[in-house]
């Protein structure tokens, strides 16, 4: 099987940011591509009825400590932006604007924005942010700024996000592999066991 | 480092009950010892927002995929039983109370308990039922019946799990390893690792 394997994720998103540096290089140990898709957790939260990791009693402060172990332990660069959650809805429209071009530049914008947020701990929410950010990374800022403003590009992250909910996609990262679904950094050794094995 | 490895579930876990067949092994691997501790996660839930996993939207029909594929991953067997979730107040009233007498004994009945339900099916919720399976396992069955009853049974309970959240235990399973809390089954790697390197 050759289809590429599926990267679910919010850019605003710890454990996407850290399943980001990984899972191109997990996938290609495995002869497989990955299809980067940005969500919204937000959105879905409204259906799932969670609220934001960070907020929640016990469970957020577990996290802040689990995830700066888990980017210890892979090496990975790490902070947590001031400004936080960021709303990444126009980060990820800029990310599926540009895809409808390249998905190799629309990933390397993704990186970059990654690292714009949890490397240098800048706010990626307001357009003004993720515009200027593409054109200091080498991208068409004008015409991103245009694109920002247009129905259709507004349009595609909606049904990106809600095709993603009916396939059950409800957390960052999410990874789906031949129909197969793994959630969370920490499931990311049995996508790639099921990678190597097909599956059990 | 010699003292032993903490480890908190609910008897109502699925990811409890899988992480109990392997969890002994893994500390016994770095010359570890490990305290079982169940809690009472319905206590934990009214602090912190959460609602049963396997009740809630999207992330339930994950829950009964991950599970089962975990426990195959394992090669345990699994199934979930009917009345679900159980309460798991009888059965850890009567894991503390062997507790006191023997904690090898209290693990044996931990282990009975635990295989009743994710193996038999059998909902152990009622007094009656736990007590029957005292009985059938050898445990002085009429002994426990009069212990269920007892206020400094319930009270040990009752400080267990105020002491667990008072640590921050909010999910099962929950490992706590020289002070450094690891949460869920897909942890288990990494406190494997965290045991053997000391921590990073």
């Amino acid at each position: 099987m050759t289809a590429p394997i599926d990267f679910y994720f919010d850019f605003s998103s710890p454990y996407g940011y850290l399943a980001s540096l990984v899972i191109d290089d997990l996938a290609a140990r495995h002869g497989r591509a990955v299809a980067w898709r940005p969500i919204l957790l937000g959105v879905v939260f409204k259906t799932t009825g969670q609220s934001p990791l960070l907020d929640q009693p016990l469970r957020g402060e577990y996290a802040r400590r689990d995830i700066a172990r888990a980017a210890r332990e892979l090496g990975a660069p790490f902070r947590l932006p001031e400004t936080f959650p960021i709303n990444a809805m126009a980060a990820s429209r800029a990310f599926y604007w540009l895809a409808g071009g390249s998905a190799a530049r629309a990933r390397e914008f993704a990186r970059a924005a990654f690292a714009a947020i949890f490397v240098e701990g800048c706010d990626m929410g307001p357009p003004p942010a993720v515009i200027a950010l593409a054109r200091a990374k080498g991208f068409d800022a004008d015409a991103m700024a245009k694109a920002l403003e247009e129905q259709a590009v507004k349009d595609r992250l909606r049904s990106e996000v809600e095709a993603a909910m009916a396939r059950g996609v409800f957390g960052s990262p999410y990874v789906v592999v031949d129909g197969e679904p793994f959630w969370g950094l920490d499931h990311l050794p049995q996508v790639e066991r099921w990678l190597a094995t097909g599956g059990w």
